[in-house]
């Protein structure tokens, strides 16, 4: 397969970020699948490291993430691996092997306990993967001397992707500064509930194991799970939030404490950061598309709602035409199931009423609405007229450039 | 928009179907969207005419589909009235109207109840449909000499489809002969619960209401409910069929009498059939696919396995692009959210295994089954190991051409 441009849906340029005190970052050519160019990542933490994690609901999760799934019982990390090429799933007990002598072989380099190991591995499904591609790179990956950049990490950790994604912040607890920053993967099998994606992010604040679970699973379902590029959930989606414990503030009692507010803040954007990142990567996305649904019973409610509409290959095929094709977006609401007063419908692009109680307003024009489907940003918003319900989900029109990544992954 | 070629899935040629005793098909070129094409189907149909239906499940059902279930409730019918080009969907009260004003002019050529018309609209949703069009017609439409054949009928309400689609069967009930005749269209926005899908089957047997709508939704379940062309549930999907009565057999007691035996094979039959061709004519569909699932827990949950299975886009593509990236059908497998024992998952296409019990088959060929993806015609066996349920399931391939149909269909 021919390598496909660089989306131009993708941020002008790789963001500046910090280094997070704690965290060191290295990479290695294992020879997983790819040839030249990275496909391992190791970050090591110190022992005062916390960690929260969301990952992939799907019944067929990988060997990686029924791990991880175990390891994040006790909140505490020291060592992340993550591989691409091969996503270790739906590999039986061999699978299982792989995932222990790994970690067992990162052991061997960091004085820790095995639940302090965490491991994510994306790529293909239901190849054996030889984990001694991964145990041989060890030996000289622990013993660098200069670690990798976010942008070495961001790299190795890549797919299908046409960019490294990574996303930064600096925020403000009790008066001292702490550093945010987080890496992702992901292009295609997105979809709610996470995608074929991995997003770890890493900060020197020092934040108790449950508060941080708490924000992460807050944060998640508005940021990682509010996007979809095709519908097709992942069986490695992994979301890590790892937090040093290197900076100096007073301490955090609570996910709502006030201490965190600017942190929360700060921690949320760079999550949607990347999940908009990902969006923005999506296998031949060329518009990224923000769907705001209001009027539904509740929040989730009206998560599902635009999801069902992010999801619709008609309305996502329509936005790739710069067709004004709206009554695609009645249909998807149509399809939801969920509580909608389709005789009070309002729908609009860009700002521009379309329709209003259930009917075409006067005036609509679809040449006008058709000249603001050709830019690269498509606002939807769809008011359901049942409830005060309210949420954003993203995603991307569907495009050749889907069906010339994806008919020939494999082969 | 160029018109796409016939599907190469397409049967040969138009089926031969003899003429149904009692009905009586006409149609016109009321001009609602299309140039230069007939877009108008009535059909007239005895007094003594049962009729079972089953309709779209989505929330912002047109207001066609909204007054045939109306209308069915007495489960008698004198006439079909079904246009192409606008779907009366999302119209509001001018929706109402319209269905209100068709009926009344019907009636005027045909001496009977309201709730005896039935009406059905496809097209595009959301524009507002002037009813004068269609009533217009009428008069000299109901005035024809000699009535159209099905493949008239057929054509006349096709929209995005490249070929017209019926089927026909004989069968015997009690020693005596009658005769079954089917039209459809529908090619994208085909889902479960039905696709922008219209299906009208006719008979001259003699079939109490009450057991011609537990036919129709027995077999609607198995044929129309079990395809999907892009997973996008239409406002309009409408299934009815029609007993005129006509014929004469020792009278029908229930669904399951042995009397119905070869009925009921046949009558399911042509609704499957339908159903197929709808696949078969999937907007740029290039393959056929057979999703067979077994070992789950019940039929029901099977047939949502294999949807979910047939809905994925990554499936799709791949196997347009004949590439054996069976992964993707356990990932399928795991977002479906039923249970399934993955651990105990088996797997193969055309009949050769591709895994058993959770793992690669030892001596699996990727080549092979890349060889077998190169024909028209692919089945996809799924065992999830966790119990007796089965169910089959159609789709296509998602390919160039539905981006190429999709993108510009309003425009």
């Amino acid at each position: 397969m021919k390598k496909p441009a660089r989306s131009p849906l993708a941020p002008k340029k790789f963001p500046l970020i910090a280094p997070v005190p704690g965290v060191r970052l290295l990479t290695a050519a294992a020879g997983i699948r790819y040839v030249g160019r990275t496909d391992l990542l190791v970050a090591t933490m110190p022992a005062t490291t916390t960690v929260g994690g969301a990952f992939t609901l799907s019944k067929a999760a990988s060997a990686p993430v029924l791990w991880c799934r175990k390891a994040l019982k006790d909140g505490r990390a020291r060592v992340l691996v993550a591989n691409s090429g091969n996503s270790n799933t739906f590999t039986g007990k061999r699978g299982e092997t792989v995932v222990s002598a790994t970690v067992a072989a990162a052991r061997a380099h960091t004085e820790c306990r095995v639940s302090d190991v965490f491991i994510a591995s994306t790529g293909v499904i239901g190849e054996p993967l030889d984990h001694r591609r991964i145990t041989a790179a060890f030996p000289g990956l622990f013993a660098l001397a200069k670690p990798h950049s976010w942008r070495d990490a961001a790299e190795a950790i890549m797919t299908t992707d046409t960019y490294p994604k990574a996303a930064g912040a600096s925020a403000t607890i009790g008066g001292a500064r702490v550093s945010i920053a987080g890496i992702a993967k992901g292009s295609g099998m997105i979809a709610p509930n996470m995608a074929t994606m991995l997003a770890f992010v890493f900060t020197d604040a020092a934040i108790p194991v449950r508060v941080l679970q708490q924000l992460v699973s807050e944060f998640t379902d508005r940021s990682f799970n509010a996007i979809t590029v095709d519908s097709d959930t992942s069986t490695s989606d992994t979301v890590l939030v790892f937090a040093t414990g290197c900076a100096d503030h007073p301490r955090v009692t609570g996910p709502h404490a006030d201490l965190l507010k600017d942190f929360r803040a700060k921690l949320e954007g760079v999550m949607r950061d990347l999940a908009h990142q990902i969006v923005r990567d999506g296998e031949g996305a060329q518009k990224f598309i923000a769907i705001t649904v209001s009027g539904a019973r509740d929040d989730a409610s009206a998560r599902r709602i635009g999801m069902t509409v992010a999801n619709s290959p008609l309305v996502k095929t329509a936005i790739a035409g710069g067709d004004p094709n709206w009554g695609r977006v009645v249909a998807a609401v149509g399809k939801a199931g969920e509580p909608a007063n389709v005789g009070k419908l309002s729908i609009g692009m860009g700002g521009m009423p379309i329709a209003r109680r259930g009917e075409i307003v006067d005036g609509y024009s679809d040449a006008r609405i058709a000249r603001y489907l050709r830019g690269r940003e498509v606002a939807i918003d769809v008011d359901v007229a049942v409830g005060r319900g309210r949420a954003t989900v993203w995603t991307c029109d569907l495009t050749h450039g889907y069906i010339d990544i994806n008919a020939s992954y494999k082969t």
